[in-house]
């Protein structure tokens, strides 16, 4: 009943560049990210293409994309490079000259004089921009944006790399884009979850969920199951920015009761940036102690920035040797139980903690495969332990599926969870 | 001059239907599964699009698509509710009278009478034919496909599912394809290059590949820059597979030659799997000593299969209490030069090589940031050492642009990158 401006929602169409997003391997990542962005700002998405490094191809997806009102991004190819075309296609297809902006070609000279390199001539291609377009600068690489009024669409061009494109579109294409009719807001949240199976969060989730979809405003929920974790994710358009995060903060409020301590994130946030956040609050530092997990719990870790504060030191013991003469692991008791067992995993722990001089330590020890495994202890086999914080002492056997990478970042993930639990607990 | 049966080569456009691949979380991977078959059968996609269940959007898809020669695959939008849209939409746009095929009804009558269940009247849709289409029988669902010639272009309707879709493909539609001219073998090879710039590789692969655009075969190239390394991709369509792996063996050469170390993967291998391979032929074991990269390098060289052959130990030392205890680092050596420097970077590669009792140590050094950078030491400074094999001693400042994570995989790459090369001069 309450009374809103209403305009026929935007729609757009986004063409992804690239000969090599046409093999069989790769996937087009920024389609996606755009989609949801362009989603948040009430855009529906109603074409997504692909096409090679080819100008005809290029040029007859955005004749055909072409119509008032539509919006039209395409990324990639505006590279420096001869098989580079979106930039010259583009223009040709809208009848616009090219100029040389010298401002641009002064950009990329200094971005390559700040690494103490010359620019090479071929990148002034870069700086050539079509008559009347607007220049979105590029932070983080030599290839700047265009966006192009044409009639009554626009035509956006974006630098193929997502970490160019992504502060690209939100530092400058969002805010373009807000001024146009039709364009509203979706509103989101995404809610992380560790230790169930994707059947056991449907289990409790979908009584509450499934009420959503006929309340008002309608919230929308989808399960993501990923490596690891769960991922429920919430959105809802409710007539204000207030009332939808309103909405998604009982939604979320909901959940966060029947998934209790599983649920370790609801506002985005990595878990190894959760785990930092509760070191850091309680003033903790933690050592660990890595075998057939190779460094990544600790490379995770300090993905965190600011990490230096409570990540102390870390021994990847990917021998025996390693274990005993650097970790102080006891040699009978490695020779009694083998690497992989709860022993070595505990004595992996303590041997990091006290070594590193530290509050907690942290021991992961197991068969990540393709070989090793054996008829009690095959491929997936991990120990997972923990020392610390104070006499807390902790260990699980996890058994966990797929290759070697897989099994990599399931045991990495248990191990900050179980540190992450044992916080909890303070 | 030899003389070939020359026939243009076959061009193959994909276009996925469902208004859920065009939400932010799912990806089309029929169309990835469709360019690794048509590949091999020497198809080459020339463009993918995505579009939701829209009568208009598909038929526009469909007539953009249309010229002689091309195989238009549509992929979803086959079932029996008021959604799915794919096939009435073609036969409207083709111009082709659609008819029940009673087989098709029968078909599916028995398919839900063997659940014990009689078929809704709503699939009796799925029993419509084009025609003069030819039918698909699907073994795996309700949904058949269809094969329609259209003047010299092909039309292929396949179910949305993969699990229906991929056995259709492989009885059905390959051996159709089979039979049509232009219908080879495509062959591919991807090129891994370190330690040169973009620029700096075309500068001196541009006058090579330039040649095989107008040589023949064609050879196609594409140049990608991805964080820390360049990849040169090159694809060839010859008459036969012994004529393409020549042609790719002589390609490959050229490039070779003009690249020396820098190329180092010609067969699609990792950084970490070829610095690997060289550790396993000489017979060496490696430890690490990594700051700022907190154990990144260690993890990469652990994703590789098999390789507790020849990683011992690491240690990520986060602390200057971890550099002096746990790898020896002189204490006054790291009050005067600081720890990002080349006297402790030097000093952390010798202190893991004597420690772990190998023959290669390598120590990376440096500031990831955000955090911590100064004047003379800013953001990104990293110093990466090696010591050993035997006497060799080799360290190297390098100066990384971007955020955290970026900063620490190029000081990995560079790390692994280093030793690589130390490990070719043996």
């Amino acid at each position: 009943m309450t009374r809103q401006r209403r305009s026929a929602p935007a729609s757009a169409v986004i063409i992804a560049v690239g000969s090599e997003l046409l093999t069989p391997h790769k996937v087009d990542t920024n389609s996606l990210y755009l989609t949801e962005q362009l989603d948040r700002m009430g855009v529906a998405v109603r074409r997504k293409l692909v096409t090679g490094d080819d100008a005809g191809e290029i040029g007859a997806a955005v004749r055909q994309a072409l119509r008032p009102g539509e919006l039209i991004f395409l990324t990639g190819g505006l590279g420096p490079t001869d098989d580079d075309r979106t930039r010259e296609t583009v223009a040709g297809v809208l009848g616009l000259p090219l100029a040389e902006d010298p401002a641009i070609v002064a950009d990329i000279r200094a971005r390559f004089a700040a690494r103490g390199l010359e620019m090479p001539d071929l990148n002034r291609r870069q700086a050539l921009v079509p008559a009347g377009a607007g220049v979105l600068a590029n932070r983080r690489g030599t290839a700047p944006g265009l966006w192009i009024d044409h009639e009554q669409a626009v035509v956006v061009l974006l630098p193929g790399p997502p970490r160019e494109l992504r502060p690209m579109f939100e530092q400058q294409v969002a805010a373009r884009l807000a001024g146009r009719s039709g364009v509203s807001g979706i509103h989101r949240r995404v809610l992380r979850i560790a230790g169930r199976a994707e059947s056991a969060v449907e289990a409790v989730a979908y009584p509450i969920y499934s009420r959503w979809q006929t309340s008002e405003p309608v919230m929308e929920t989808t399960v993501l199951s990923t490596l690891g974790q769960i991922e429920l994710h919430l959105s809802t358009r409710a007539p204000s920015s207030e009332e939808a995060e309103r909405r998604l903060d009982t939604a979320t409020a909901e959940l966060a009761a029947v998934l209790g301590r599983d649920l370790f994130s609801s506002d985005g946030s990595s878990l190894e940036a959760v785990v930092g956040a509760l070191l850091l609050r309680h003033g903790l530092r933690v050592a660990l102690a890595e075998s057939c997990t190779g460094g990544l719990v600790t490379s995770r870790l300090t993905d965190v920035p600011g990490s230096s504060a409570y990540v102390r030191a870390a021994w990847v013991a990917y021998s025996n040797h390693a274990k005993v003469a650097g970790l102080g692991v006891d040699a009978d008791l490695l020779e009694a139980n083998g690497a992989v067992s709860e022993a070595v995993a505990e004595a992996m722990a303590q041997g990091a903690r006290s070594r590193a001089g530290v509050d907690v330590g942290l021991g992961v020890t197991g068969v990540a495969g393709p070989g090793g495994g054996s008829a009690d202890k095959p491929v997936g086999t991990v120990w997972v332990a923990l020392a610390g914080p104070g006499s807390a002492r902790r260990a699980r056997r996890l058994q966990l599926p797929g290759e070697r990478d897989r099994v990599k970042f399931q045991a990495s993930q248990a191990a900050l969870d179980m540190l992450r639990r044992a916080l909890l607990r303070l």
